[in-house]
């Protein structure tokens, strides 16, 4: 590819990014989508570990069919730096959301590399294969198998097509066997664009990352009378959808109200049978929260749990709320944010620190070793979406910053 | 049938509505579909010219596939009182919608025929075939044909297997020739179940209809920003879904506010892209608006559209609003309405006036003749539903207050 012939640094990182957003790297005609073990994905992995080989690394393929690439350190055997993120995308997606981390990743080990330089320890770039579930109902399976913490009936879950991960893999070898051997792993970094407004809301480039987010996710039924549109005089309705609409607005209400990160949200609503003539017997609606801190996520998921039941009793409807979904936060390394924020210092960028609101395999490495996190500014907050956008300068900030990262964490580790 | 056996009066209608809910009258296993120009259409059409008969009326099929049966006045040649409904029904619907009025009208024409009596005026009863639009896409395509105000461009539509009217036909018969002639026609009466709870609500059994009332239907579309759920901050959102809520809380203070016979409903709403973690981009939702009088139902749609707008505006969200319905009022005649006030009272009915909110072929009669209504209650207002019920002694009163009606309107006609 004529990207071998790009000048090393963040430009590459995002040219290669744009590179590998259309066929035969997406499987979708117009757009980006490149499941785990599909085509494109193939090809794509093709494409990559030549760039890492062209980088000064070692590549191998580990049994959940992640590509890595393994830059030795000054000593043989120590533990390794892991800078990762994933090479899958959602369907009609962005070209930077996972690949720019791991195409990152690639130019700081490329840096290095023209320099002859080796660290007290290795570093071993991941591009991790599933961590959007695109393919298989389950997300971050890769991420899962290499931290060890992934069930072996993963393997029996199927695609659409009914095709399991077993046999997708064509391969006979023991999933499992991904996940890094107990004291192998120092730390691990992921750049990630921040797929949220916030740096660009303040004008930086990058953020030191705090933690994922602690989720929380609920599916709410509201029980009414359905009725003719036309016949139902308004004071004899018991109307779910008027009620829903209450409770969406103190969702939003209380998010606002608790004046920190929390962010709550309604993003699907149904009201049926869903006809204009009819008023709704059912509506059924999600809600999604998150903050930072947990106290502060069960504090407004409470509160809003308890606005909806007196909506609901208020109006004389029926309700029930079924907590579908509940992560705990996962915080970043202390020590490891003080050496990103100390890093961003030394490149010259303002130092803010940031949660993200979206999961990363982050979450899933930290139950190996402490992770760090860095935030690349993306045009508009915009993500999942083909108008996804990062600035060459901005990628070649964030190559400094990481660079500045490693370099701190080999002085921490010579001290 | 057995129901032949059955003594005449309310009870046998309504025995006669259950008898035709089910195979070979309906073309669904459990429960009741009988859409235009089906088999169960054909079934239903074949039983109730045998009872039209048996009642003592000639029977024929109009060129819109309409059942008629004629029972002749005292006066060969004077304009006929039609008395009609439909036969057809909704997908799952109820027993009564449609045919109680049909059964109800060949009951009081067996009632006179018992009696030998002839009115001033020969009655034809009418079973309309399509009122609902349950197989093409287009309502009350029957009732429009017979009152000459249907376009023939309609012979052209097609159902959802791509069989045009004019094929289902199976007729080379000029469809708009079912339209009756010029001052054929005196009078049309038509009871129907209220479908709707205030009759009910007021322990009353039968109630005049003042009109069909006017409606409106809006499509909204609000448009924000999409977004991912986790990572946009709340003062940054423009949730579209979070403004449609208020706005559904809009429709629904309006027309409670306006302490009238106004109703106003959003029984249809979408969120775009609709997922429980990303901030909706676009939001649809339908208002339905209506009142017995059109300047109610103007005052409360354009009070409910000022609300939309100003909410729109105050989030800074994008709106359109396209009027997708507009049907004027379709007032019953005030002389037959005083005419059905009597015959209650007369019966031993409270006097009680109410608008129609639901459409009827009533208000396509309408174009050709004076109209009136009865309405009947009917459990809980359900409606377009199996669990539809009339009570059998109702049905009786409705069956005397239409006789009554049928004596008073002969008796004008004799003065």
């Amino acid at each position: 590819m004529s990207l071998t012939d790009l000048p090393p640094g963040g430009a590459r990182a995002v040219a290669r990014c744009d590179a590998l957003a259309v066929a035969p790297f997406s499987d979708m005609q117009g757009g980006l989508f490149r499941a785990y073990l599909t085509p494109a994905y193939a090809a794509a992995q093709e494409v990559v570990a030549g760039w890492m080989e062209r980088a000064g690394m070692q590549v191998r393929r580990d049994t959940a069919a992640n590509l890595v690439g393994r830059y030795e350190g000054a000593l043989g055997h120590a533990p390794a730096l892991v800078i990762g993120s994933h090479l899958d995308s959602v369907r009609d997606g962005g070209a930077y959301d996972g690949p720019l981390g791991i195409m990152l990743g690639i130019e700081a080990i490329a840096a290095l590399n023209a320099q002859g330089r080796r660290l007290p320890f290795p570093i071993e770039v991941y591009a991790f294969g599933d961590e959007e579930g695109s393919r298989f109902p389950a997300a971050m399976l890769t991420s899962r198998a290499v931290a060890g913490t992934l069930d072996a009936a993963a393997l029996d879950i199927a695609d659409a097509a009914g095709v399991t991960l077993a046999e997708a893999l064509a391969s006979t070898r023991d999933y499992l066997a991904a996940a890094r051997a107990p004291g192998a792993t120092l730390a691990y970094l992921e750049a990630h664009i921040e797929q949220g407004p916030v740096l660009e809301a303040e004008g930086l480039a990058v953020g030191t990352v705090t933690g994922i987010a602690a989720q929380r996710r609920y599916a709410v039924t509201v029980g009414g009378m359905a009725g003719h549109a036309g016949t139902t005089a308004m004071r004899l309705r018991r109307d779910p959808l008027a009620g829903a609409a209450a409770m969406v607005l103190a969702v939003e209400q209380v998010a606002r109200g608790d004046d920190s990160d929390v962010v709550a949200t309604v993003g699907m609503i149904e009201a049926r049978p869903g006809a204009p003539n009819v008023i709704p017997g059912e509506v059924r609606f999600t809600i999604d929260v998150r903050s930072g801190a947990e106290d502060r996520r069960d504090r407004a998921a409470k509160a809003i749990l308890a606005r909806i039941v007196e909506i609901a009793d208020a109006r004389g409807l029926d309700c029930a709320v079924e907590r579908i979904h509940d992560l705990a936060a996962s915080p970043c390394d202390p020590a490891l944010m003080d050496m990103m924020d100390a890093a961003l210092a030394a490149a010259g960028q303002p130092v803010r620190r940031l949660v993200s609101g979206a999961g990363h395999d982050a979450m899933n490495m930290a139950a190996l070793c402490p992770t760090a996190m860095l935030f690349i500014r993306c045009r508009d907050g915009i993500s999942h979406n083909p108008a996804e956008h990062v600035d060459a300068a901005d990628a070649e900030i964030a190559l400094r910053v990481m660079l500045g990262f490693v370099e701190r964490l080999g002085e921490s580790c010579a001290s």
